[in-house]
Formats: C-alpha cells, structure tokens, sequence
C-alpha cells in the first residue's frame, strides 16, 4: 500500500524511519524544508530531530515556505535546535525566541527567498525535507497541500529526505503547477497570462539519486483556526464591497474584479466571505493561501478559479474539500510562493490586493509586524509582494484593538513594511480611506474621517492640526509621534 | 528649415507661437508634460503660461515624467498655477510651497504614474505638451532628450501640443524605443530579455488629428550641475569596486556584473566613475537616467551598452555627446519610465540598483525622501522600482552632513522610503554594510561597525545596546529613538 506510493522501485530501499532521517542532519547545517501556512509541512523529521537534539544538541538555519503547523516550530525551538530561522513563523515559542534575541529571524518578502538562494547571496540547503503524495516514476517529488519553496529546496539541495504522508489523498496529484525561473542572464519572461494558466509540471524535477531517505508518515495538517465573521470583520466586509461596487461602477474595474489576493487570518477571510452575499459573479483568485472562504466562494458558483500557493482549511470544510478533490480539480492550482507572489504577474494579471495591517498612521504608512515598534508578530509575509503591484493595494484591520486601548491608526506607524507609496484603500469597521493621488495632508483628512475610532479621532485629528502649523509635507511632531505607544507601554492604553 | 521637422504636411497648420497654444490649457484641467530629470521638458509653452497666469490666474494639476529644467517648476509655482504636482521635481520654489501645503505634491514611484492612469485611477491629461525632435509622416511625435511619461500621455491625452526644439539633434531620431504595455486583463509579458532589446516604435503613435498645437523653441536642456567625485564619494566608489570584485571572485556576480542602474546626483555618478579605474569590463546600464558617467565610461570602452529614460549632462560632455551621436548611437536607448523602472524587466534582468539615501537607520530602513521626517527634498523617484526587485539593491550617502552637524545613521529613520527588507547594501565612505541573511540585530551591529562615522559611532552603539537590553526583534527606544532629529531641530546639530 505505502510502498505504491513510491513509483519510482529504484528508490524502494531509500524508506526508514524519521530517525534515521535524522541522522542526514547535522549540526551547522542548513535546512530547507516544505510547509507554507500551517500546511504541507514535513511532520515526522522535523519532530523526531526536536527529540534527538534533547539528547545530541544541536542548531540548524531552518529555512521554509512560511509557516509550520502541528507546533513544529514551538517543538524545535524548545529543543534549542532554531539557530536561525527565515522567511515567516507564527508561533508562540518562536515569536519569544525571536524577541529575546536567541533565534536569528530573517523576515522576508516570501517570493525573494529562493530567488536569493538561486543567486547564492543565501545558503543553499545542505538537506530538504518535502512532505509528499507520491514519488514520480521518473523520482519527482508530488507535493500536498503547499508548495511553498519546496521545489526549489529539493532542487538546491544536496539531499533530500521525502516525508510521504498517507493521510493526504493521492489525488492531490495533478493540482499543481511547478515552475521554476531560468538563471540570469538568461532569463526569459513567465509565460503566465491567466490566473489558470498552467506552465510548469505537477512534481518537482529532481534528481532521484538525490534522495536520501523516504519516510512515511500518517498525520494531518493543522486545522485553520479561522473564525466566522463577526461584527466588526462584517462591517470591513460591506464598506469594501460598497468599494467595489463603485468601482465597477466608474468604469474602473471590470464587473469580475479581476483576480483577487486575500492574506491570511480572520478579517481577509471575513472579507472574502463578504463576496458571498454581493452580486459578484465569475470572480477569480490569484493568492499565496486558499482558505475556507476560497472554497465557500466556489461552492456558491461565485468564484470560477482560484490560484494560491497554499491551502489551510477549518475543522468545518477540510474532509468536505479534500474527500471531493474532483469537485474542485478543474478549479484550482497551486503553484511554488516564488510564482504565486511574483511581481511580475502581479502586475500583469492587475490584483486587487487585501492584506491585514496590524496598524497604519494618518498618511497611510502600514506596520505589519512589530508591535510597538519591536516585538515582531508574524513577519510581512507576502504582502509586500502584492501591495506593490498590485491594480488596488487594499488594507484592513479592526479601528481599535485590546477593548479600546490600542488605537490601529496612529500618529506614525511605529515600523514600517508597507510605505504610503504601496497603500491604495485603507478599511476599518469605521470606513473606508480612498488615498489614490492624494498628496499626504490629504490622506491625513481622508482617514482621520473615514478610518478611526470616535474615542481616538478627536486625538489624531488634534496631532495632525498642530503638526501642520509646523509646516512640512509630511507634516510630523517627532517628540509626540509616538507619545502613544509610549503611553501604551507605560500605562496599558493609547488613550491620553 | 523647422516646417522640415513636421513631416506629416497636413499638420504644417498647426504651429503656432507658445502664447496660443496656451489657449488650450484650461483652469481645473490636468496637463502631462514631458520632461524628466530636466531633460526633454516642453519649455515655451508651460514658461508662457507662466506669463499668462499673472494676468489671468489659473490652476493646472501637473504631471511630469520626472523633474523639470529651465526654473520652469519655479515659474509655474511663482506664476501660482500648480495645484497639484506629480511625480517628482527639485526645485527650491516648488519644495518650499510643498512643503507649505500650497501645492499638493503627490510622491510616487515613477513606473506607477502612467499604470494608474491606464487604470483610471488617476486623471488622464486633458492636454499633454510634448517636446519632440520632429513629427513623422504617420504624425507621431519623435521625444528628444528624455521619454519619461510622454508616450502615455500623449496617448491618453484629448489634445496635444508639441513643441519641436530646432536646438536638438534631429539625429536623435532612432534613439528612443516606445514600447506600452497591453491594456489588462489580456496583457502579456513584456518581450525585452537584454538590456538593448528594441521591443517597439522609435516615435510616439497616436492619431494626428489630436495634436491641436505645434511650437518651436530653440532653448537647450538645463546643464547637469554634477560635480566632479571629492574623498568621500570616491571612498564610497572604492569600497562599492572593492566589494564588486568580491562578488564576482565568489561567484556570484559574472565579471561584468550585469546592468548597472545608478540614481541621479553627485554620489551614484561618483560611484559609476569609479568603475573608469576599475578591472571590469563589458558593463552595461538598465538605468532611468544616464549621467556624464555613462559616457565617459562607454569612451573609456568599458560600458557596452546603456538604456535609460533620459540623458543629461554637464557642461563639460553635454556638446561632445550630442554633436556625436552617430558614436553612441548602437550603443543607446531610451524608454518610456515605466519600462525603464519597470518591475518585471529590473527582477528579470537582475538589476545591480545603486540609490542616494538621504539617512538609514541601524537596521537599514532608508530614508530617502523627507529633512526631519517632515520635509519634502525630491521625492522617492524610481529607487523603489530598482531596490525592491534588484539582484543587489545598494543605497550610498556620506556619513555625515553640515560638518558633522548631521549623522546620516540614525537610530530610527524618521521617513521610511525603503524597507529593511529592500536594502541589502549600505555604503558611505567609512565603509560598506552587506545585510544579504541578516537578522536585525545583526544587521545594526554591520552598520554601526563599517558605516557610521566615528563621531557618532559610540553613541549609536550605546542606543543598540539600551534597546537590546529592553528587547525585541528589531530593538527600540521609542521614547528617545528621534532624540536626534529633535536635537537637530532645536540645537542645529544631532551631538547630544
């Protein structure tokens, strides 16, 4: 049964277990490894060098898609095993490691990392180590529920270890789209024109021989914690849709949309979910994660074709998805993060772009990372991919966070990912700000009215009145700009 | 003599003196120029206007491809006729009304201006003035010095006036290579692979009947007032060289480097005339402007070929350029901005992307833009669209300004124009910062150790290590981390 799965019978003798996998693995070592958003990530290996480093330590530079799930990255750094970390993580234990300074962590645009490596400015991974549904007759490596960096992981890689998870269906096969980008200065354009264009293979080209070890696991991907729309979310929803709405309306967008790119978590699913109740029809979805509203979209026949990099479901939809892959075949693709975030077909294609903002200031500056400016949350991920090339550079968040005491829109942003340049429309449940070709004092009205909370407004409208009478383009009191993260940090609330 | 440059005979009736075309341009209306860093400007026209405007006042929002030579920004903010301004300039009257918040100055990245116009999402011109060499057969319109965003324009435009300068070359017919990206959402990839790919026409088409004006002028661009490399930026050249011989020792650059884009000013020129005494050979440029640089390294027989949006020069080679195209001619392009700056071409071709920083923080967020936080300089001008997908994205300043009054590292940037995640090389004449795989903290300790000048190195140190012990990713004090800016402000110098 397992061994069917391994088409390729000169690599039959390459099965052991995750520990003998471990021993490929040593200390100093740079480690590329699959999982993008909590999905697809390769389980037994990673887990049983958590165990062995207990007894053995050791550290490696530990290379991914994006995120891990199953507590992997919890798991690793417990055992001191993290001694540098790329390109993005969501974990607890992690995110502490990172804070105190122990782990390395190099927070990257996700569609920069391989391209990096290609040009060796990055260590090339010693070992990879892909989660899997089958090895190829030729000894390609199919991939499950990400690719990620995977491909070019295997591709970089000395060795690589194949972690073939029964648990995924085989039918899995056939959904991706592996492409990778010729060397420079050769480099030719990517032949992508449409959001379902295929233009790569469905596995990973390595060479077989490459392959060190195959293990087999049995274990499922983390569920999406995602919860339903709440009022607030809702209320993001409606103003963005309205948006649309008028969009198409002037003529500006067609009456599709054109692709759309939503980020992970709560408020871009909601507002996915948003487009369910709209008149929206024969949408598309050009994004690096395809989460629950992604295949509620399909299932009401308002989203005709979704390309991602990535899919991350709830308890309430992954069997019904996954047990009727044929369902959606037709329907989906998934291809390497290099090519599902790539500036070029961003711009190509025209996205509209809708990532979340941890916070933003009046002249649209957006921190996606840092709280407070220092304690790095996530990582930027790929919204930077996208809000830069993007046709409509979108971003939410609720108005206020903490019951009021924090403020989301801000004097100044207190680290900055997204530039003014890179922010078309910012959306609260208060409203929506419309910065195209506003000069900064403008954006400064435009949000200050539509964006914040009443108990901060008469606040920020306060700052930025008395900065302009000192004059600038920007206008800016540096002593007071981030008066209320200090306050914050100091007394437990933004409020004066 | 000039009724030669018309070609197209049936246009012989438009021409008329600056004074008239003026008649065309209305209060409210929106006016694309061409012109980019002061080359290729229309000059009679918008200098008449200037004129027309004391005696009866109107408002125009004006768009360039960059800035504008001949005081002409001057005279139109003089003249009050700047409503709106976009996307760039450098002059001291208009910056100063910036900076006031009387003209509305709308900062972008310049291979966005004419993407979001096709989109609707900026006004298209009612009237575009195009300066031009000559009028072909077909009645399209031959740019001179620079091509910017002219081509857009004029193409969008209702009307158009062309002002023919009898002072240009008519050999620089053949030069330029007008190239416009499909509309969405059938767009396809942009055919250019080398940096000498002519990919479209050498005028600019559109429909005869729209031109409503034609103009003669015989005024010269305004002379590059670049100055020659002093011992700081021929350090900053001679660390910049030394660090290309690395790269290309360690195998990662090829020995000619691949193209070069270099921003505009004293310090990337400085930079691009060290490589005249430098080993390589075969260089090229995919750049926005070329610079007197540009040429003495093509006599120098080191730099093969150069494309670039514009051409200006100093007094010094401005003659020996132009009265000797026929020697540069196989060897020069010039595109419109948006594919000269153009994403997908600078992340295919893999761009060394060499950019002036006004101040950079320790963990290598660049400021580009704005004294203080607060005041306007220029503006981003393309540095984004070369940093973000350049193979190597360096940005260069001195250490210090104003006789050490100003340090330009600082421990927070007070405007961030580029990211961290952007900048991945920071030289000033100390030394030179490679930040390619770092993690913040280490990223300060490079900076701090080869870039800051040593009047100012102990006290950065001392902010790092104060904020490392409060903690984080990308360590802060909040409270203190403009400290210097203020000191700037109220004692005229960052020295606590």
């Amino acid at each position: 049964m397992e061994l069917k799965r391994i088409r390729n019978s000169g690599l039959h003798t390459k099965v052991m277990s995750a520990e003998q996998a471990c021993d490929f693995i040593e200390d100093g070592m740079t480690v590329g490894m699959s999982g993008f958003t909590r999905a697809g990530e390769a389980k037994a290996v990673p887990k049983a060098l958590a165990e062995k480093a207990k007894l053995n330590p050791l550290k490696i530079n530990l290379m991914t898609g994006a995120s891990l799930g199953n507590d992997l990255d919890k798991l690793l750094t417990e055992a001191g095993v993290l001694a540098r970390r790329m390109p993005f993580q969501v974990d607890n234990t992690l995110r502490k490691a990172i804070n105190d300074g122990k782990v390395m962590f190099i927070d990257q645009h996700l569609s920069e990392t391989v391209e990096m490596m290609r040009n060796k400015q990055l260590e090339m991974p010693d070992v990879a180590i892909i989660e899997a549904v089958a090895i190829t007759e030729e000894g390609h490596i199919v991939p499950t529920t990400s690719v990620g960096n995977s491909a070019s992981f295997a591709i970089f890689a000395k060795k690589v270890i194949v972690e073939i998870n029964m648990l995924h269906k085989p039918e899995l096969e056939g959904l991706h789209d592996i492409y990778i980008p010729s060397y420079r200065p050769t480099r030719t354009p990517i032949p992508l024109v449409k959001v379902d264009d295929r233009i790569g293979s469905t596995a990973i080209p390595i060479d077989p021989s490459k392959i060190v070890g195959i293990v087999f696991t049995n274990q499922s991907d983390s569920f999406s914690t995602v919860t339903d729309p709440d009022e607030e979310t809702g209320m993001i929803a409606k103003h963005l849709v309205e948006f649309f709405e008028g969009e198409v309306e002037a003529g500006r967008l067609p009456s599709n949309l054109g692709p759309l790119q939503a980020g992970i978590g709560n408020i871009a699913n909601a507002v996915m979910m948003g487009l369910l109740d709209s008149k929206f029809t024969g949408l598309s979805m050009y994004s690096e994660v395809l989460q629950d509203s992604t295949f509620d979209l399909i299932d009401a026949g308002k989203l005709d074709f979704a390309s991602g990099c990535s899919i991350i479901l709830s308890e309430r939809i992954n069997a019904q998805v996954f047990d009727n892959l044929d369902k959606y075949r037709d329907k989906l693709v998934l291809r390497p993060q290099e090519m599902s975030n790539h500036p070029e077909l961003v711009r190509r294609l025209g996205i509209i772009a809708i990532n979340t903002a941890l916070e933003f200031d009046i002249y649209g500056n957006v921190n996606s990372t840092h709280v407070c400016g220092t304690k790095m949350m996530n990582g930027i991920g790929g919204s930077g991919d996208f809000a830069r090339n993007a046709n409509i550079s979108v971003f939410v968040t609720k108005s206020i966070a903490k019951n009021g005491a924090i403020s989301s829109v801000v004097p100044m942003a207190s680290h900055v990912d997204h530039t003014e340049h890179d922010v078309d429309i910012l959306v609260t449940e208060q409203g929506l700000a419309d910065l195209r070709g506003l000069a900064p004092r403008e954006r400064a009205i435009e949000i200050i009215n539509n964006c914040v909370h009443s108990e901060y407004r008469g606040l920020l409208l306060d700052y930025f009145e008395r900065a302009c009478e000192r004059g600038g383009h920007t206008p800016h009191l540096l002593e007071e700009a981030f008066s209320w993260h200090s306050r914050l940090e100091q007394q437990g609330s933004m409020k004066a």
